[in-house]
């Protein structure tokens, strides 16, 4: 897997990844990721701008890494304890809103992501790129089927809550103590109504304009900070 | 200035903005986009998939619109009442965030925008097409100077809240009553200097992870809906 830029480069060389090689263009100084390459003995690739702008449909800030791909954890993996919040994203389609809801997570302290196998935004370089770095941090677990999931979690004593506008109640109004798992509709549709069915709760985030629609990813973060509020 | 998809000419149309000229896909068949198009008896222009290919660089979904330039708001024309709350991007750089960011402060009722004229992300194609539609019902001001601006607010009553890391307050202890001007740094390097000098709060949204940042248009998403918790 290709990934590209200073900030995911710093990230990936702190967290040991497994790095394959390091291609960089021949103006590269950042000195902060240069000393860190030198320190770990890496075989060092430098190209000339000509030869590097093959890469230039990635923003790569002059440094591209070939790594391992993403290792995704087990369901049973994420963090479980009394106050532990997952986020499960249901069917999300945009990568960077997915890099912006990760960073989030990592940002808040949530215990592990959920995304489904099919029909959903994976963990790519743009991804890894949006990330910033954030992804090093958290747990992102991919399951065949979430409502399979949701139900596994239910099990384990967790708080299904979902965010829609319809059948809904205010998002501060709801007791978000114990295990909950937070589920983010897709961009254009929503919930899917089998995951709906499963939430204990569903929560609006309150809109007075004429579009009323939020970004995936605001939505996400509004809701998460509301859901640790109750926690720290 | 051009702009393109479905969300965003549905909103066009529906607002009555001067538009140009209208381009289609000759496999164009939005039925609700066409009756707006008939009503209005606008004239439009059918092209061939091949000759439409030039516009591939946009994600058009078939539709392209040429519009007049958006309009920015005199800063006196942005909402001023007892409870009004303005927000100023201190240089954004992301097209992605200003759209994501313009469409939560038109679903949080947020009286106007203000940018600074230089070094920041301006009102483009982008812009309309993340916005998604939100700019028609949103004011934006662009500035010479924003500290100057500033100044300007505080005069007429408004609290000026910051947001970064250091020398701040949990986000969630400062008072936001009267009016609130909220201040969003840049992506890279936060709030400007000059800005900061001026704020009456410096908020900070707590962190527990090792990265410790957030998109800026999700870090704006959490700060408005805590400012207009305290105003409804």
């Amino acid at each position: 897997m290709i990934v590209y830029g200073k900030n995911v480069a710093k990230e990936i060389l702190k967290n040991n990844k497994k790095v394959e090689k390091i291609l960089l263009q021949d103006s590269f100084d950042d000195k902060e990721i240069l000393a860190m390459i030198e320190n770990k003995k890496m075989i060092v690739n430098r190209m000339s701008k000509k030869d590097f702008s093959k890469f230039d449909k990635y923003s790569h800030q002059g440094i591209i890494l070939y790594i391992e791909d993403f290792k995704y954890a087990d369901i049973d993996e994420l963090s479980d304890d009394e106050s532990s919040v997952i986020v499960i994203l249901d069917h999300l389609e945009d990568p960077h809103n997915l890099g912006a809801i990760i960073r989030t997570c990592e940002a808040a302290g949530i215990g592990g992501i959920v995304i489904p196998k099919d029909r959903s935004v994976d963990i790519n370089s743009t991804v890894m790129k949006t990330s910033a770095g954030a992804l090093e941090n958290v747990k992102v677990s991919k399951v065949v089927n979430l409502v399979q999931t949701i139900k596994k979690l239910k099990d384990k004593g967790y708080w299904i809550v979902g965010t829609d506008m319809e059948n809904s109640v205010d998002y501060r109004e709801i007791d978000y103590s114990g295990k909950i798992a937070l589920i983010i509709g897709s961009e254009g549709f929503g919930m899917t109504k089998s995951v709906k069915d499963e939430c204990d709760f569903i929560a609006r985030i309150p809109m007075h304009g004429k579009i009323n629609s939020l970004n995936a990813s605001v939505a996400a973060g509004i809701m998460i900070y509301e859901v640790i509020r109750s926690k720290k």
